[in-house]
Formats: C-alpha cells, structure tokens, sequence
C-alpha cells in the first residue's frame, strides 16, 4: 500500500478528530464501568470495534480484575442544603474509584478527603484509588478555600461490584497475518490531550486505513491503562509474537513538539521509523531513550514480551502543568495538532508499509538502465538526476539485507523518492521482494 | 617487501608522469576504436600490457558490446568553404560516438547539434551519446556566438562497425596469488584529469612496483569506463575471489586535496589503510562514504560482486568547473602533485605488503627483551624510547587478530616504526607471522 | 556482602596508611633481598601474609630469577676519610644492584658511576641495574658539583649470590572460587608514592574486607614488579582462569586526580566499574587506554594471558617530577587522599560484589508492586519516587542479560538505589539471582 499523503487532509481531519474529543469529553470514564462502554459504543459510530468484556476476579499475570465502578451521582452538601462540590459540575470532583458513602462531618474530618493543587488554585486535580478502598473529591484550591467550618452532608452513590472490564479492539486484516499494533488508553474521565486525543488518533487512523489494501494486518486496542494491557497481554499471549510494530499513542493534541520514546530494543524497525520521519518531516522534535515508566509500553516492553513497541507523543505525561487537572480540556488540544499528530502517524505507516528488501535480479555490475528508459542520456533536471542517484541506490543495495528505509538513510534521498525508484525497477524486472 | 620510500623520488618521477600525459593528450579515445590501442602501444612501452580485444556483440552481463567507432575526419564548413569547427584541431570537438553524416544545412538546423558552456565562453565541452544514433559538435560558447546565419556543410567521417572493444591488464605475479587490484579508464579523449593522470599513475606504480619482491600479485588494469569494467568482470568472474584489496585511480593530477571514497564495505583493509597513510602524511584530505555513482568502483562494489575497492582521487570528478572540458588540460595537471599521489599510492601499498598479523612466540607476560639486546638499560634517546614502546605494543597485539596497521592505530606509533620493531622481534624469533 | 560505606572512616584509615608507609620508608628494598622479607614480615603484623621464597635459577617464561642482593654497607670517602656519599643516609644514594667494590680512584673515573638529576640539583634519582653488572652511586646534583678534584675510596659491601626472589601473598576464601585479584609492587627502596602507598592500600583494603562475608574470593599480591609477577604467573598460570577481576595498586598517595587505566580488553566489568565509580564518585578522573607500558599490567594483560585487570592510580607513573627520586618522600604524600583511594577502592569492590544479573519471576508485564507495599499509592517524597523507579528498572532488566551496573548506568539512578531495589525484590520473590 502506499499512502497517498499529499492527497490526506490534515486539516480536516484535524476538526473531525476534535469533534470526536468534544463529544467524548463529558463521560466520566474509569478502569472499568458504563463510562468506558459508552466510550466504545461512539466509536463503533466510525471502525467495526468489538467490544470484549473481562468478568472481574479474572486472574491476569500478576494482577486479578478488580470489581467494577459505577457512579450515579456524588456530591458535599452544606448545612443549608447547597451542593458545594458536585460531580455533576465535572467528572473530576470525584476520586476515582471511590467507595459509597452518606455521612455527615466536619470541616476538618472532610478535609482529610479532598484534594487540590495550591500553585494552581483555578484547576481541579485529577486522583484515583483503585487498588484500596478510599473516597474523596477533588477540588479548585480556591473551592477548597472557600468552605467555612460547618458541618457537610457527604453523599457518593457509587457501585463497587462483580462485573468486568471492559476494552475494544479492531483488528484489520492485511495481506500479511504479521501486525502492527496501535494502542491507548481509555480509562481517564475528562482529560482531553491524556486521553482522549489518543482515542481520537486511533479511531481516525483506523477509519482511514480500513479503506486500503494493506501489507500488514493492523490491531487497534482501546484499553484502560496498566490493568487494560495486562489483561490483554495474558488473554492474547499466543498472538503477540505476530507484532512486528507497535506504537502507543497519547498526548498527541497539544501544541508541544513531537517526543518519541524508544522501545526497549532501542534499534528495532518502528523506532527507526519514526526518527526518520521526525528527521524528515518535522521541525522540531525530540528521541528520548525506553524507561519502565510511562503508558503501557511499560507492559509491552516488560522483558517477558520485550514487543517493538515505542510511543509516539507531543509533550510527554507529566511535563506539561495542565497533565492530570481539568485544565486539560478542550482548550488545551488543538484541531490543527491533531490533524498534524495524525499526518505523521500516517507517514510512519507508509514506510512501514512499503519498507521491504529487496534483491537485484541483475547483482553483478549495473543493469543497462539506458535501454530500459531508466536513466538520462543527455544531462536532466534535477529532479532526473534524484531520480538516477536514487535508482542506482536501490540496485547497490537489492542485496537482501538492507531495507528501503536503510537506503534512504544511507543515501540521503527522501523515502518516497527511493520507493519510487524501487517499484520501477520492480517494474522492469530489475527487482524482486526479499520473502 | 618494503619501499624505500625515502630513496623514492617524487620530482623525477612527476615529471615523467608528466612527460607520459603530454605524449597521450592529443589521440582520441573512446569507449572502442584506434585511439584506446595507440595509447596502450605507447604503455607497452613503460610496462609489459597485455592487450585484449572483446568481439562486438559479446554479451557482458546485462550489457552488450557495441560496435567499434573510428574517425578519420570531421567538421563544419562555412558557405566560404571555411572550417568553422574543425576535429583537427581538439578531440573534444567531435561528440564521442557521432555516427557519419555529410549534409549541407542551415545554421539553425546545426544548432540542434551544437553543445558549449555559456558560463565558460573559452572552454569546449565533452559530450558523449554511446548508446543511442547521434552525432554533434562541441564548441567554445564564444565560438558558436560567432557562428552568422548561412548554409554549412557538415562533414563527419566516422565508422560505426563490428569490431572490438579493447583494453590492457598487466599481471605482476608475487608471492601470493591474492591480489592487489588498480585500475583506471582510459575512454576519454583529450581530458589531462580525468583520465590521462590515472593512466600516468597506473603506469608508473606498475613500472615501480615491478622490480620488487611482493607479498601480493599485482592486477593493473587499463580499461574503458563502465563497459570495460563490466566487460572485465563477466569475462574474468573466477578470479575476482582473488581480489583483496583494489584502488580505482583517477583525477590525481589537480592540486586540490585527497579524496578517498570508501568502498561499499567501508571498513575494509583498503579503507583502513588509505584512511591512515592520509592522517598520517598530507595536511588536508577527505574521506567520503561510499556511493554507487562514480568511476568504476560502481561496478566493483555492486552488490554481487561487493569487492574491496575504493578510490584515491585529488578533487572528486565533476567537483571542479574545467570537468569535462578542454580545461582540463596540460596546464590543470601539474608534475609535483602527480608525483606526490604517485608517492601516496606508493606507501599505501608499502602497508599492504608488510601489514601481517603475528603469534608471539611468548604470549605469556613479555619476553626478556634487555637479554636479546632489543630493550635499552640505562635511558636513551626518544628515538629509542619510541622503538622500545613500539617493540612493546607488538608483542603485546600479537595474538593473531591484530595487524601492524591495528597496533599502528591503536599505538598511535609510525605505521613504519611498527614494523621495523615486528620485523627485529621476527629476526629474534620472538614473532611470527600468522598464517 | 554490602560494604557499608558510610561506616567506612577515610580519615581515621588515611592515618593508619600514612604510618604504616612511615614505618616501610626508611627501608631499602629491591627485587630480592632481606629489605623484600622485613617489608612484608611487618605487613604480617596487619594481615595473614604467606611468604613464597622462588630459588635463583628458577625459569619464569622466558626469564630466569636472578641472585639475591643484599646491601651491608656503601659510601664514598674522599682522602681526607669523609663520606661524602652515604648509604646509611638514603637507600637511593646506592644504584639498585650494585656489585661490590672497593677502590680508589680519582673524581674522573669515580664520576662515569654518579647519577644525579641537573634540572633538580636538591633530588637523589632512583636508579638499578638489575640484569647487567654495575655499580654506582645516585646523588642530589648539588652534592655532584661540591666533589673536588681528590682521590676518593669507592666502598660497596653488597652480596650477589645464589638465593631467593620472595614476595607475599594473602588468599582470602569467599563464597566463589572466583577470583578478584589486587596486586602491588614491593620492589623500591625509600620512595613513597611509588610502591609504599599501593603496599598501604592494599594491605588496609585486605584487613578491612576479611571480616565481611564476601561473594569473591580475594588474592591480594605483594611482588616485586615485572619479575615477581611473571614469576607469579609462571607459577599459578593454572588458577589465573579463577581470576574475574584484577586491579594494579600504585601511586594512590599524591594530591592528583585519579586515573584509571583500562584493561587490554577495555571493556572488562572492571573497566566499566572502575569507571562508573569515578564518574559518580570524584569531582575530577581521567580514564586512560591500555598501552603495554606501566606496572605489572603488562604482565597480566600479556597477550597469553590477556586478564580483565586493569590499574588504578592517582597522578600516573612519569607524570609527576618527584617520580623515582627522593623528592617521593613522606611529604609527597597525605593521609587524607590515601584514604580517599581506599575508599573508592571499597567502592569498586562494593559494587564488584553486588554486580549480579537477575531473572524477574514475572517476566511478563509488570509484577503487582501495590499489593506487596514496593508502590506508593498517593504522591510521595523525591526519595520515595527513586525508589519507585529503580524498582521498575530492576524489574525490567532482569532479563538475566543486565547486570545492576548496566541497569544503573541505563537508568542514570546511583548503584546503591538499584541495588537496594533488587534486594527489596529478591525479598519480595519477585527477583532471583541468574545463576
């Protein structure tokens, strides 16, 4: 497949890809629960998600699924009856994963519940609980402030319950049964660029792909973070040795340069890739090495799998101050970032794609290009002249053990000038795919 | 064998390489024909060349011979009967390969086969069109401004006829059957650089080379560019096993810096060896990765053959304006940088020779050196301290895996100073070579 | 065993070495000899020494061990019976191997014996003549100039008979038959730096280490340099395989920066911890490659034998003016930096013994940290988050290809931390040792 990038509308797909954000934005979403299936269900709107449900108690590696999370409402009411923190207002207010309760207390006994960010007294932070039993609201320090001691009416109706975890896939078969994976997470309530940015990328990426005769099959997972990929991972064993290509996509909607993080191989082909892309098509950007820290590359690259699988962001997690309060909103992402995030995926796509090796039917000495209208007689363009070097490049090095992406890097020459070069001469019979 | 290269004398042998390029200036070459046998006669006459002649229509690879091309006249006559371009007068007037044509014609007809440099008003161009019917004159852009609207004859009284391609090889058998290949084209008429300085160098290094004791055969080859090499390689494919290390020779006559292109392996031993004699002996040079676009090394280094084989140049072919033009003449090549790359290629080769790997006869701590009268007692010169330390390095990489030039390199001792302490700890039957 | 560094007192040790050095200085050692046998009779007063005394005659490789030397008496008295040259004043007065005379004879002839350095007219040098028959005398160059014309009586009472080459050596039994080697030479009459302060830092290293339970075994080698480590090789050439790690002690006592200088191999554990120890430890180091010049690493690192010992000094051997001449003396060197040296000697040693690779019992996906209190839930300390992270490197290299060096190195976080991860997580039975 080749991707025809200069006909792909970045811009446009950048709105689509923030209407989708826009909509997803009020679900409070968890590890589990209704949230996150509301969440697939808006998707299956644009990819044929399938949507698989793992009932809690399953035991996945080391970890067990834990019961399921559901909020009807949750609120602290003053002694005059007014709701002065409302999870209504913003799915934020309420610790994640927190336990039911209805009390009556203090100022100072509520306190020990509610969290806030002092430096940044405007923003409600983000908080979970998921593996002890905890309750709590998040709130602006400039709320937090305000409360007068009094005493507050408590009240989360929240569900702690048997039930599953819930998390979608799409698999698209190409001609090869070898995959690319894309994954993100799906288990933040309303963060916009950690979250649902991710969300939105792989949807749109899969609709646009879907459409086209692939190499590769390509497996698009929406799953909760850490729990999400271990409970997929220990279902799937058997099918990872398929994954030649990964990556995890988060925080692609904010207006930071791009970051790309290794895999743990460090040298493999996705991370190549994506260098050369950053190199070639962006102005800015910035390669930082694997570390066991981060999204669920972590569980991916852990040394019992050690998959080829980078992530590919704009600011990574926890550098940019809006990371993890509700000043990750809609402000914060932006249509033409996303549409950029997206285009650049895409390109990463398309050299994988088309990144084979191949072997020259004619090793010894130069084929007579000439004959074959493969090569100038009388000086040329430029462009002629790119296209000469490039196709001499291709032949040099049709030894079986570099790729196209090596040839590029070697020589210098754009990867869709060397591709170019390659299917031609596979055209005239100068070239054949390395099986 | 080792060179004295202090008794060599690069003045001398400068001049007579310089004396060699005069006497071959005026013929006309090409590809085929008269002009490549005069020129190897007048070889004949320094070094004993075999010559060969390659049927037309032999099928080389991909490749086929084509027919011979002679000249025994051309030029355009004005209505005056006045010869406004004239072959007599520079080879280079005449497009190489013109088929025979006698017609009358008017000046803007003639225009449509005339080639100069408008940039470069005085200079002729040189233009060759091997493969496919044409035929055209060359000239100084002032020439063919002067050029007034009337009726011109063209003459042109070329052959285009089965026959031959023909080049020269001589063999210089040495100890070994492994050989040390250099090579240089010899298609290009009047052209001092491109050309005639490598057919000067080839000529003399055999002429030097040829009164020795060598560790290696010696494979000089005098051939036309491309089609010579490809002609060579499929008629000689067995004996490229033999081919250890090769040099493609040309342009080293201009003054500008050595530039060494790497062969495609990179680091071969001739890569290594060219690299360190550069470091170690001249000011200013060059190192440049491998490319299949160039002289002949695109066909020793394709990717069935992938032989040893870079090139030595001074300035890079088509990186100085007088490429390709009568600039290129007998006052761009001057006789002391001729005999300078002559003395280069000389020491390259003094490293071959001697760049053994060796076996300590006493690998088990340092043997005592003060007893055999190769280790100093009381201080001593730096002279002496430098043969104690090299005499050291040696017996210390003498495991079998490291050669003279690895302990030169890693010592960062004299290439030269190196070996003299290996041949003494020989002499001592300390060392031997590692067969 | 985990060296408990900051228990470890460099200041109180720096003291015990600096008068330990006090009481070896006045002494005048050689490569054999009575002064070897009192040196190492008084380290036997710190650590269970073993004597080995090797016969004159006796072949070590290519060498032979020489005949024992023994100093009585040596001066130089001018005619009117003063001694203006004086033994019984400085060992270094009398050239090292000096034969016996006594003789009369003018100023003349008495000078073609007298050594003294003109550039430093207060210094003795330090001269031998071990393998040629020789006498002399080394003086300061003032003494030199004050001779005047007389007839002096030449008078050195020394021994040259058959005996014994001794030196010492302490074996002390760890867990593995595996061997950390750490050598010095004994061999220097009155110099400090050079000899005594490698003989202090290694025999405070092996009182200190033999009340820990170790993982390696220990040889600690006190030997006269070049011939008393070949003969050592010569004679346990069988155990050198046991040999892991090594390092060469001298010249730890001098104000200068540390400098380490690699083994032949260069990238040995020892290399990388040596240097990791420097890098992380002292403000200012250099590291050095292995050349086949300095102390008994040219013996070790030999191509025969070719051991992952490398040599830890502060300012290198040559490099300092006081170098083999008296000005070496117990002003030259401090207590403070030789217990700085045995300190990050302890550092080395620490991290050598700690250095395993390990094997994650969950390989797949991360292991559930949480539950097993190795997590934290809310926030936490600078510390605590360390903490955190050296555990998910832990975990994630062990794959049993990384050892906690590279796992420090990779992460950037100090040894120490990683360590104390993989511990917590052996604990845990999250972690075992590869085996």
């Amino acid at each position: 497949m080749t991707i025809s990038l200069k006909t792909f509308n970045a811009k446009e797909n950048g709105s689509r890809m923030y209407q989708l954000i826009s909509q997803l934005y009020p679900i409070c979403r968890s590890i589990t629960g209704d949230g996150v299936r509301k969440t697939l269900h808006i998707l299956q709107e644009h990819i044929p998600l399938e949507i698989f449900e793992v009932p809690t108690g399953t035991q996945v590696f080391d970890w067990t699924i834990p019961q399921e999370w559901n909020v009807r409402d949750a609120y602290v009411k003053n002694s005059q009856g007014k709701k002065v923190i409302d999870f209504q207002h913003h799915s934020l207010h309420l610790l994640n994963y927190s336990i039911p309760i209805q009390q009556k207390m203090s100022l100072a006994k509520l306190k020990e519940h509610l969290f806030s960010i002092p430096d940044r007294p405007e923003w409600i932070p983000y908080r979970t609980s998921y593996y002890s039993d905890n309750w709590g609201f998040c709130l602006t320090h400039k709320q937090l402030e305000a409360l007068e001691e009094d005493e507050y009416e408590v009240y989360i109706d929240t569900s702690l319950e048997p039930g599953h975890l819930t998390y979608g896939e799409y698999y698209l078969s190409g001609a090869s049964e070898e995959e690319v994976l894309l994954t993100c997470h799906i288990c933040h309530p309303s963060l916009c660029n950690d979250n649902l940015s991710g969300i939105s990328l792989v949807t749109f990426l899969a609709e646009y792909l879907k459409s086209l005769d692939l190499r590769y099959s390509y497996r698009f997972l929406f799953i909760p973070g850490t729990i999400g990929s271990i409970a997929w991972l220990a279902l799937n064993e058997a099918r990872t040795a398929k994954i030649k290509h990964g990556l995890v996509v988060a925080g692609v909607g904010d207006t930071g340069k791009f970051n790309y993080k290794k895999s743990r191989r460090g040298d493999a082909q996705i991370d190549k890739t994506v260098i050369h892309v950053l190199q070639n098509s962006v102005k800015q950007y910035q390669i930082n090495d694997f570390s066991p820290y981060g999204y669920d590359e972590r569980q991916f690259c852990s040394p019992g799998f050690n998959l080829p699988v980078g992530s590919l962001t704009r600011t990574p997690f926890g550098q940019y101050p809006q990371y993890h309060t509700s000043a990750d909103n809609l402000d914060f992402v932006k249509p033409d970032k996303l549409g950029e995030s997206l285009a650049i995926y895409l390109e990463i796509i398309d050299i994988l794609e088309n990144n084979y090796t191949y072997i020259s039917t004619n090793p010894q000495c130069e084929p007579q290009l000439g004959k074959r209208g493969l090569y100038g007689t009388f000086g040329g363009t430029q462009d002629k002249k790119t296209k000469e070097l490039a196709t001499l490049w291709v032949l040099n090095l049709a030894d079986g053990k570099h790729s196209l992406l090596d040839t590029s890097d070697r020589s210098g020459l754009d990867f869709t000038v060397i591709r170019d070069a390659a299917n031609a001469l596979v055209n005239g019979n100068l070239l054949k795919i390395n099986q």
